[in-house]
């Protein structure tokens, strides 16, 4: 199947009130249980991506992983996880960020990137950027440098694009 | 690269007392992180796999959705989530199960499986099949039969494979 926007968009379930009142939410399990879509979907982010040259695949957890490792797979790369803390059991490297309430804090093994390989992060979903912006921090700090953060999908109307500066971003689904 | 047992098992890395004193965890990230080995393991698979007909691939958070959505894309099957509870943001179905030392809880969207829909559920590791049996029985539950639960890693010395009953197991690394 060849990808389309409006056929994938079509697919894509709101959820209101998760995962708290107030929020719609973008459920993407639809896509993904449709053989169909969820290639399309692989095969359109492995053909924007054809022109950079990269080391690794990131899948920040957890839906990121889902994109993120079928994508490896597909470039013929290999697939590093950044987790939430204290769910690698190597040594880490950390960084905490600010939520709108609050904050998180994810992780890298400390040894997962050499200095100067290049990668892209993935993600399901560009909201307000906090995530991927210290995603991309992370790998800054151990050396590695970021070619992209690819999103199946991104709220523009969050402009979590201006959080993430110099980094090339790609996303396939806007709303 | 083709696949080769003894390869992979020489990197996997042991990391002592994670999650807890006395466990010895079986790191997969270093064969995730090696593009040719990360590619041996799902073509692996993907062979051990050839003469099941079924229709989805069912990953198990969090370190199964990485093997099952690259495995998922790979036979061109569509790739459904069992998460751990409160992380499904539509309608689900749920299930407890006993653990060591308390319990835990797995759910699965309640609309992701039509009745007699066929699947292949994935986890990188068997180790007592707690929380693999489980899975099987929710997808049961939902209508759905379970072909086979397939695993990158199984810790013979559990026994997991006593608890899963009348379900087909396959493995690649044994210990």
């Amino acid at each position: 199947m060849e990808y389309s926007e409006e056929r994938i968009k079509s697919m894509i379930r709101d959820v209101k009130d998760y995962p708290k009142q107030g929020i719609l939410f973008k459920d993407i399990t639809p896509v993904l249980k449709d053989s169909a879509a969820f290639s399309s979907v692989i095969e359109e982010l492995a053909r924007r991506l054809s022109g950079t040259d990269f080391d690794y695949v990131i899948g920040i957890e957890a839906r990121g992983f889902i994109i993120g490792s079928a994508l490896a797979y597909r470039l013929g790369k290999g697939f590093i996880p950044i987790r939430k803390k204290g769910k690698l059991p190597y040594k880490t490297i950390g960084i905490e960020y600010a939520l709108e309430y609050g904050s998180a804090a994810i992780e890298m093994h400390s040894d997962a990137i050499a200095k100067g390989s290049t990668v892209v992060i993935v993600d399901d979903l560009l909201a307000t950027g906090g995530t991927a912006s210290a995603a991309a921090e992370l790998v800054r700090r151990s050396g590695g440098i970021v070619k992209v953060i690819a999103f199946l999908i991104e709220l523009e109307f969050l402009n979590g694009r201006d959080k993430i500066k110099d980094t090339e971003i790609l996303s396939l689904i806007k709303y």
